[in-house]
């Protein structure tokens, strides 16, 4: 074998080899060829040689952390929020640190959040859900009451309508964290809205509901009848544990599929109506001005996006050129993605990546692109097609037809741009 | 329609009515007829008609907790252990709070431990993994050479072998989370094993690998090179971040389906040999003696359980009786859950309960059966079916083959003695 080319240190100090590592590559699905990482180590590794402290004594007992938390290397892996993106912090937004995550679940821990008038604490026992409008019998119940009626488990993604809202107008923010993070995918223990409206018995002429949260912000929405009765749900756990406070304890509405607004944390009331609302939260807010001044009605669906999380901006490639594991997440509030492509030129070149898993409807999706990168500057890309044939769209192609007055829905095609050094930037490429 | 049944209060203060429930339970599944939860109240709620606290101004803003923990009110959902179990807390075990959770991912926050000398800190600039014995070239990897190799997500339980060691001799903890809570299901992100092995090069007279952790005890197991080559995984994230301090951070050994002793946390050696290492851990520990005094060998595999997680000891039902949610949880580690049914009598009779979703390889599946409960006394107990067809024992049927000097692979059906008053005892039933 070419001893010049093996990942991982020869333990008696002697030369690299990738023969294995491309064996093993081949195995799994795309793997290039090219260098390896040559860092090799003449002398044997201490770390391996000697005993060190923590094989010397005992660790920490299991009264240590009665509930866990990330240990303090990980520190960094939090959510954050842009200051000078809203006018205060309550009524602001925080990030997901996507661009530090794999897989699909979002760790409850980090998973953003966003409030009209803020995270309020409401307890079960004073929790009571309405419903009332268009009904046989207006009726309220508790959140014992609620336990009570058959529940589903379904994982979904929930995304901010204003995800990536700061990209209209070019590339700012340099951090996936921040340009695709107001997004989680949790498992949710809830029960059909269904249910609970036929509880209340609805009437022919209930076409809507109108669904409201406990906070002082109420936060309402309109949502068809059509699609409460289909797959919205009454989440009261989500990743198997009670609701966090910020994502609504006790119970908040899932919308699978659409944007974020509509899944009202704290949900106190469903009324249903005969029309549509039309509120300050689906009128002057969450709607799309085109570039004739007119809007778009009725965006609620988050069509098919996707991002690279590493390499990103604030995942530098530390380890120089070679094999190099290129990964993202992908989602389409239609359907399951069905394939992503990357590039790393632009979009000029695609090659198909790898799902870690077969793509289910309005969940996310992982990819993973194995490439031995030359150590050139690439333009990476990620495009997204999902389970309706919809294939993700470029930022130029989006502003050509809605221009760029909107903060919302923006499922462009994101471009980092990565160095020989291996740093990322966020940037825009023509096409 | 009949205003004495249905569940929820009228808004109105008139009557209940379960018109609309039993509809409902009907296009769900399972659903019995019967009482309804009879609590009425005749004057408007106040939660409902006033406006409160918590909807007259701000909450909290999103830099309160930059990585969120439960809510105040949850914080009796917590791992526990059993002082009187083992001699110390560090060589301990605490238990999964599965009575108080849904779904089927196991939150990372309070997934149990098993250490044998205390969860060590390792920092990921000081973890190193060999990979020597018989192999073409000993290779040391850092933790960035595992982040460059091809990594898959997938979904695994992870049992401890000791799980409901306890109940061989007879009921004796009262609550599931002590019974059957040395389970946790998470999903991974991981290189698999094989890739390692392949880079390194395994020779011919290789059988299988010897695996030990970083930390004093070392943990080492022998595990067959077939089963290394297949689906073990040396997992780097757990859950979407990085595996937590308590589960071996920054990289452990995943063995699905097999006993959680096998999954070596903080990973530092994979010796391949030509036999099996017979360390204290697979011959000494981790084996179950027979009734002759005889001992079983290797018994790697963890066969179909299930257990009822509400009601149980933890969570007593407090409604009386009417609508009645049971729920549980159900595993193999042979393959995919594909029946769990439910008895109500001590296993005289049983209703086939639901499935939220299609059982997965060596997966947590949960269930669920709604019935409507007529207040009296149940002997409330569940049986899983997996893929291969193999049917949950009852404990007798367990003792009168293993006889009970083993406190290993209990996988017997669990009985909860549910009362009038809705509280709940781990009882035996003879048969």
């Amino acid at each position: 074998m070419d001893d010049k080319e093996r990942l991982g240190n020869p333990a008696t100090g002697a030369g690299l080899s990738r023969r294995g590592f491309l064996r093993a590559g081949a195995a799994v699905g795309a793997m290039a060829a090219g260098a390896g990482a040559a860092r090799a180590e003449e002398q044997p590794d201490p770390l391996i040689t000697e005993v060190q402290p923590w094989a010397s004594g005992w660790g920490d007992g299991v009264d240590a952390t009665p509930y866990g938390l990330p240990i303090r290397f990980e520190d960094d892996v939090i959510r954050r929020n842009v200051p000078w993106l809203t006018a205060d912090t309550i009524s602001s937004i925080n990030f997901t640190p996507i661009h530090a995550l794999d897989g699909t679940i979002t760790p409850t821990g980090c998973a953003f959040e966003r409030h009209h008038s803020g995270a309020i604490e409401l307890a079960k026992e004073d929790y009571r859900l309405m419903i009332n409008g268009l009904v046989d019998q207006p009726l309220v119940f508790t959140y014992e009451d609620l336990e009570r009626f058959p529940r589903v488990n379904r994982t979904y993604f929930l995304e901010c309508a204003a995800n990536s809202g700061m990209e209209w107008a070019g590339a700012q923010l340099n951090g996936v964290q921040f340009t695709q993070g107001m997004i989680h995918n949790m498992q949710y223990s809830g029960i059909p809205l269904r249910l609970l409206l036929e509880e209340a018995g609805v009437k022919p002429e209930g076409k809507w509901v109108y669904v409201e949260g406990a906070d002082a912000s109420s936060n309402g929405r309109s949502i068809p009848l059509e699609k409460a009765m289909d797959d919205v749900l009454v989440a009261i756990k989500a990743n198997g544990e009670a609701l966090r406070k910020e994502h609504g304890y006790p119970a908040r509405l899932v919308v699978p599929g659409w944007e974020g607004n509509m899944w009202v944390k704290w949900l106190r009331r469903v009324e249903v109506t005969d029309e549509a609302v039309q509120s300050r939260e689906e009128t002057s807010k969450y709607t799309d001005t085109l570039a004739d001044g007119t809007s778009r009605k009725w965006t609620w669906v988050m069509d098919a996006k996707s991002v690279v999380t590493s390499p990103s901006p604030q995942m530098p490639i530390k380890h120089g050129k070679g094999p190099l594991v290129i990964t993202g997440m992908a989602w389409s509030g239609r359907g399951a993605i069905t394939k992503v492509d990357v590039s790393i030129d632009g979009g000029a070149n695609w090659q198909e990546a790898r799902l870690a898993e077969p793509g289910e409807d309005m969940a996310v999706s992982r990819f993973y692109l194995e490439i031995d990168w030359d150590g050139s500057e690439m333009l990476l890309q990620s495009r997204a097609t999902d389970s309706t044939g919809y294939v993700q769209p470029t930022k130029a192609q989006l502003r050509a037809i809605r221009g760029e007055n909107s903060v919302y829905h923006n499922n462009g095609i994101q471009t980092w741009l990565v160095k020989e050094n291996g740093e990322s930037e966020n940037v825009e490429v023509s096409s």
